[in-house]
């Protein structure tokens, strides 16, 4: 209903719109800017030489095309100039990273952490490490922002985590205390890891040019991040996605959440743990050994992978049905269970979900890696810089 | 990443911003429309005077303010001159409506409608009721083009039916079919039933102004017509929001799709139906005679509502977890088994899902009554004389 924008909107827009590209693409030619963007040769000189002028990128290195005529100018993302600060609370661990504009992890800091912790635990030695990322980096570089990807629901107005389920958490001010012990105005911009790692897989992984995918991400609990149309459904309060507590065996098993048989019940860390005669071991370490242990020709372990492959297809099948996905992503040690589970996962799926809604749907694992809840956290803070490039506060 | 528009575009989003604001709100003064739609008075007087040259609006009868100065011209939708045909395939019934731009309906036809026949069967009656409807229509009124919800999986791309379960449908062109028989070049646009009463809800009804909303709607099936963000989630191929094929019950009763255990398996029609005793019985009327029988102290009813309600609350708990939505619609006969029910169905939702979900979430049954389909349906058909108004086809 909203009007069409200003002139000056319209400036903004195409800024924002150029910065993103270099941003997701990397390194592009000025006649390729053209192409994809639509405007015309002096407008896009005008938007690079603006963003120049703010150290947003750089302009040279003409690229050889291998055609005749005078080469297109390139222009980069600042990527070393210009940075976020992305931070990680991980079930085990604890990490920050500097991330470049462009997306580059520039430099790392990681913690073991111990299971039960809290989080305002985490924020004294996230802090420590920001201090010691930014002592490190290059004289005259620039924070344009931080983010956090942290295993909980996330109150999208301030990041208050309202439940960690796994890790113990009831309402913890997560983003207001990093804020202030990172002393940054601007506050942090706080996602759930499943949410934070969709957004990394889908601008620069395994669901590029996706509109409809499903991140799931599994450890001691299971969540999803979802796209639908290209955005990321965060639902009204930013609790969408919380798919680890979809009930699939009504009757079934407790789950830290109170209810019983929630889908992460069946397909989370314990249930092919406990499945594999391994109660008492817990973290990636031990799903890795159950898959190991399978494909050696553990008879235990084999039916474990069996039974949590099953209900993870199950799980799946659901939600195809319910969203007619493009692609699946099976991520933390999800991507594990998928690729030892695939026949099973891929059979269930057949058998429950309607043909025309998993007819195209792909299941993947993520291209990220481990990278991906810095990456993603990182996208959560470089946002508003690309939505107005010369309006963000860089510091 | 795309650039901003033109000025011509932003001419043609103007146009559209204000065509869409009367059409969804009526009558609206000049004053009002400058401080929506955010642009100057002398912008509002070239945009009306456009849309008015086109048909589209009128504008005079100024409103009394009751304040000094002169009054505003109020400017409104051309409801009978402008219209869509709105075409309705339901479990018992066909109608065909003119809708008038504005979301008035104008002109209805009805037929009774026997259970199993194809799509195929619908096209013939429902042209000969359009050719009724054009020739009542007033001289020198104008189509804009026509709509039709079916309670089936259409592909978004041709408005093909892939699969009726509740109609035995697989395949059916039935987009082509009824373009040819309306002899309308400019196509049919095919929606699903529920696809089709969220829109019409959301856009007038019980669900104006909710970003995050989930409309059910419930006959022999179910299905839902999700919005996310303020848009309807269609999936990779338009056949998003089969809810009731969420399998709830492992094992539970075969299920028309093929699957067992099926949500609509234990809320649709024939759980109800057949939990009450009344085996035989079938569609709305059968449904209501239930839930009076309950009313009046019937115990087999009262069961038939517990169990059915329990389950209702159950799946609505899973997607409340899956979508934090802002508002659930019960529409079509899960209105009448969620008002018999509404304790059930809380107490299920309460205890099931994530209290961070739920608590916002309001339940809520239709405003837009029986015509929400027909409704829905012409919005399909108006959606593009809104994106564009004056580029429109209309005939």
């Amino acid at each position: 209903m909203r009007a069409g924008p200003s002139q000056e909107e319209i400036r903004r827009q195409n800024l924002g719109a150029l910065l993103r590209h270099v941003h997701v693409n990397g390194a592009t030619t000025r006649a390729e800017l053209t192409n994809t963007l639509g405007l015309n040769r002096s407008t896009i000189g005008a938007l690079t030489a603006d963003l120049a002028a703010a150290g947003l990128v750089s302009e040279g290195g003409a690229r050889e095309t291998g055609r005749a005529g005078r080469p297109s100018l390139v222009v980069r993302p600042e990527s070393q100039r210009v940075y976020a600060y992305a931070l990680s609370i991980e079930v085990d661990r604890l990490r920050a990273a500097r991330v470049g504009l462009g997306g580059r992890v520039l430099d790392v800091r990681t913690a073991d952490r111990p299971r039960g912790t809290l989080a305002a635990e985490a924020v004294g030695p996230l802090a420590g490490f920001v201090k010691e990322l930014h002592h490190s980096a290059p004289p005259g570089s620039v924070c344009v922002g931080s983010g956090v990807a942290v295993s909980g629901m996330v109150r999208r107005d301030d990041g208050m985590v309202r439940l960690g389920p796994t890790m113990g958490w009831v309402d913890e001010p997560l983003g207001a205390a990093l804020a202030e012990a990172l002393g940054d105005d601007r506050g942090v911009l706080v996602g759930n890891v499943s949410d934070v790692c969709a957004l990394a897989e889908h601008t620069r992984g395994a669901a590029v040019g996706c509109d409809h995918v499903i991140y799931l991400y599994g450890d001691v609990g299971v969540g999803a991040g979802i796209i639908v149309g290209g955005r990321r459904v965060t639902g009204h309060g930013g609790y969408g996605g919380e798919v680890g507590h979809m009930v699939v065996h009504p009757g079934g098993r407790p789950c830290l959440c109170g209810s019983r048989g929630c889908w992460e019940t069946e397909i989370g860390e314990h249930a092919l743990i406990q499945a594999a005669g391994r109660s008492g071991a817990v973290g990636r370490e031990a799903v890795l050994a159950v898959v190991d242990a399978a494909d050696r020709g553990d008879g235990l372990a084999q039916a474990a992978i069996r039974q949590v492959g099953d209900w993870l297809g199950f799980g799946v099948a659901n939600l195809v049905n319910i969203f007619n996905p493009e692609t699946v992503v099976f991520g933390g040690t999800l991507r594990d269970v998928y690729l030892a589970a695939a026949a099973h996962v891929r059979s269930r799926l057949n058998s429950i979900a309607l043909p025309a809604c998993r007819e195209h749907v792909r299941l993947r694992t993520p291209k990220l890696g481990d990278d991906a809840p810095l990456i993603g956290a990182a996208e959560l803070a470089f946002e508003q810089l690309l939505a107005d490039p010369l309006d963000a506060t860089i510091a």
